[in-house]
């Protein structure tokens, strides 16, 4: 999330506010790798040979967060190769970050597309912090997680907030990008629900019926949709391509 | 998209009506894979060389798509590699493959984090084939990507009634995950934004001030916020690691 | 290979035969991904905290499936960042995710290059599904895997069959792409085994006498091969590259 | 390739004459990696900015094969990148290096299976290779590629006679892995061919009657085929997890 | 590079000097990253369509620098897939970001192996930033270029400087980790250069005979050396595996 | 490594004697790697069930090695994926492999910079080890391992005196690239200190005063920086593209 919120707010050609504001939370998102990462290193000077019954689940945590040490792993068999590699300190990989690690950077250049981005980060990270809380009932941890737990309902909030000054402000709307003229679209299909399966229990919902959420339509849905053209079917090809034709190519007379 | 809406379905343990709509739409996606797949073999049989003219402007838009044939590579030098890898078909891959390339899978099996993701991707998808449309003046494929157009639209309007849904059957709300007992969080900084950057620009925003959308609390605007702790230290660790610590270590007598 | 086997449909130029069945076959493949997935789904719900001298053993068998519980993650210690990310249900992830894996799509255009490697992905399946097999003592396990097992028997028999009836077609031959004139390449060096190691063991083989299996040749053994020309030397390269060169360059004037 | 074939060997506890075989054609396969790469840098010193009217066909050409020159990159504008990280040499790649980059290492300790991997990776070769071949004509590049070319074919055949010699020995067979015992395997589906689309044409090929190719049934043409089971339905999950359930959760008393 | 300090930094137990270097450091890092999404930003907004005589080479730049415009893009015909994904925006991806994309990110534990690193990430980067300057000659870019040299050297120097600091710290020194014993490795074999081809050209040089750096030994060159043991057989591994053995093993009455 | 010393010496234009070093040690690291994969091998055919006790210990070793079989995995549950895929033999994958998993392969074409990642390399490989060699006490393992530490020793030595050598010859300096004209970065701040943080602990350093190493000027410590320039402000970009604007623009009559 880091990532994305520094280059969202890099790119920023909007109203100077949200640029601030990407800014401000990039930054922040910075703060909580550092603290993250401190975190790590100290479970790893702490866990004493002696308190064995415990270790298997305080190694399980640890290896999600990152951090083994050499008795967790003669123990725990979780990841030695961590070990090996960072020498009991915190990496930003991909198969061991996690709180922190945004799989990918979203930077698109327009706003509402990429905080609609930024909800569901926060939303699929603070549900992660929630599993890994209920993981541990080590003290220190908790603590920990309780106060990532916290800015990350802020964040939703702020995400969301951000979402609706960005309508009132005329800067965005569904569908996204609310600057692409509609009538370009294929407007008959702009609004039904196609059924695409046997089971119709789909049309119990509220995308199946009444005004769309865009203020543009009805929804409508149908049970049996039909195909709107007929079956495609492929031309040929350049034979340089060796690819399979439908008949046999007479040999080359090279 | 197409995988990300079948995961979810195939995992998802609320209401039939949710698993059958995820179901529906991640069958609907399938299909505009083929049609896409059928767009792309279409167009690599019918670029005659006569038409040199158009050749870079066509070939751009046919990069993108994932497409190149022998006359566009030698003209316009883009990407020779997918005509000899795919010999004039369509390729999901990451760098060529476009719309329909949902970059990861997300089934977290919470409904509203991933229906947040889910109006992300047809977000940031219907922003990439608008701009693509300006890229093409091509008749064929703006018909083509109308119809695309068209159906991201339903497809944001679906999420966002399908998210309505779930909050009216109690099923999820902010902040995700709403299972979570608040309490456990540190809510005295829930609702706090912390400005982190000398300007101060951000305080004009709706994440500023007022009622948080979760219902739970007010923002708050820091303008100073102030680290809730001491900088951290770090301890030692096991030897064994080799890493440097703060004072040479004695040879060992081995 | 259910991606592999649809691209490789949708792409298709050849008789509709081998369309259809490109089509048939991964549609089938998209059903055994959603049993997969069902199977782990339901393994999630069952595996109580009493049965846990078993644990061990199961969670072994569900690591490889892509699925843990909580308590399994605590007893075992594997991969919590699963149960962490995905909350109970199956991903198609890389790390996780075995049988219905393919690591990559293959749509070459040529059939017969596509349908070797679709019996070899198919070989490389059911060896994997038989050693996985052989981990579990699971009965429900068991008669999934062996469901599995005969399908991908019947998936191997399918693409030898498809092999021998594109040869019958005239679609395709030894060596692909048959298409390609063979007097364009070096034929002098067609058919030479060429003993590159200390030991001649390799003369006993098939592959070092006797007609080879395309017809068009006998294969020789070359128990020393020599090189075919000499040893090659770089000439320089544009020194704005800043690469290093034979002898030091005198300093530019600037 | 390289990489797999040393692997297989490594690995090898089959007869001596595979072992022997497999590092032989993994160390030729390292020379090619040589022939290319000298190949590319040699490109790289000859192409004077005069020739300008060649440039777009060569530069495609050489950012295939993995070279690129300043004057190409000013011209033709295709991936300056390599230029600057490589400074004019050749370089294993994936979105560059070409003919000698085998994706992944398959080395399955089955050798039947991994020689169908190699028949496969070689017939994805030289399809590839003859591709390139008509994509140049320059003199030098097609010598070289035509030598790749006859290799390439003498190595198809290698493996399709590695795979006879295997057959005969008894140390392999129809379906991979032929020692586990087929009785465990579902036998009522394993010979059953099963149509999943609305068109027939499927069964016109020889996969859909008549003996299979492994020798122990007949194939079996089911134009509606029908579920085995019934529609699976999922059952709860941990909720600590914080997945979706099926109906509303009341509010824990934390 | 920014990762890697940032992860050396807070990661580091060693005396305070280097962790505030390395913060230091790391924090500069970021701004650079800033500076360079600034400039790209800017030259997407700056290119006129008149001044098409000097497009390609410009784009030449940018599309190493990770940005395109609409008309560079019709025009060069460059990864078009950049401005759709990112509008006109920086973005840190691997295929397009290139002087502040370190490729991954290293923190070891051991600070003189790290430093070691960073004085070879230092190197290959102003190597890079070298290239990209030849390659252009407007005016603000070979600017702001050549800032980003002189950082670079600055940074060179930097961690050559640590590396002094380090060993005379007595931290640190070779081989690296000084702390393990050297009666554990098998000192015969420290010293000596083995010559691994036909050619002798390699005793020419320092590493062939004289003092070696770590001051522990003395070089010997070896022109032929041998194997120090016999050629290894492999053993049998559990049927279960259904590997290839070396004979074939009798059905199994299953 | 491997990779990176053959294609550096493959594209080596300086003099021979590099060349012909840099495959020679190339050449070593492929016996390493072979060594390593029969080490592997080897292991697996020997652990008995019976030797329950040390199975914990011993599968970590494993474990990092790359390998595993059926007791182990039933036992200590690591990794059950790996035994399925190789059945028993090594592997180079990233997440197994690691002694000789280079993990990019590093060709610059500047002698200088790809030997200073070489010695890099020997060092983080080196450290790898000797943690590898504390995790395991079996005999027959370190062993192997004191033989490969010896190498790693060598190997550093040997590319501090070839970077010795190169630096003699005239052929490289610091900073690298030595042959581009410093008067062409902007010299003012190629040797200042920059402190980016609150605390000063880092002016104590041998960085922060003095000559610098490369001959060129003396170190100087900016407490407190300043920008060289204002705040950038970004301008507009193409519409087309749809990115957020600063105000809202007026709906186009399409």
């Amino acid at each position: 999330m880091m990532m994305s919120y520094l280059f969202q707010g890099w790119n920023c050609r909007g109203p100077a506010k949200y640029r601030d504001m990407l800014l401000d939370i990039g930054t922040e998102e910075m703060a909580h790798v550092e603290m993250l990462a401190t975190m790590i290193a100290r479970l790893l000077e702490s866990s004493p040979v002696e308190a064995q019954e415990d270790a298997a689940k305080n190694s399980a945590v640890r290896a999600v967060l990152g951090g083994t040490n050499l008795n967790d792993v003669l123990l725990a068999g979780i990841n030695p190769q961590h070990a090996i590699v960072t020498g009991g300190g915190a990496a930003p990989n991909d198969s061991v970050g996690f709180p922190w690690n945004a799989r990918y950077t979203i930077a698109s250049g327009n706003l509402l597309a990429d905080f609609r981005f930024n909800v569901t980060a926060e939303s699929q990270g603070r549900l992660q912090v929630s599993r890994l809380y209920e993981l541990t009932d080590d003290r220190g941890v908790r603590d920990m997680l309780a106060f990532m737990l916290a800015r990350d309902t802020m964040h939703q909030n702020q995400w969301l907030a951000a979402i609706e000054e960005l309508e009132q402000d005329g800067l965005g709307g569904t569908p996204v990008p609310a600057t692409f003229p509609l009538d370009r679209e294929l407007r008959a299909v702009a609004h039904q629900y196609w059924n695409c399966s046997e089971s119709t229990a789909s049309s119990a919902g509220r995308w199946a019926e009444g005004p769309a959420p865009d203020g543009e339509g009805t929804f409508e849905y149908l049970a049996h949709p039909t195909p709107l053209g007929p079956e495609p079917e492929l031309g040929t090809v350049d034979p340089r391509l060796h690819g399979t034709p439908p008949v046999p190519i007479p040999a080359t007379t090279k």
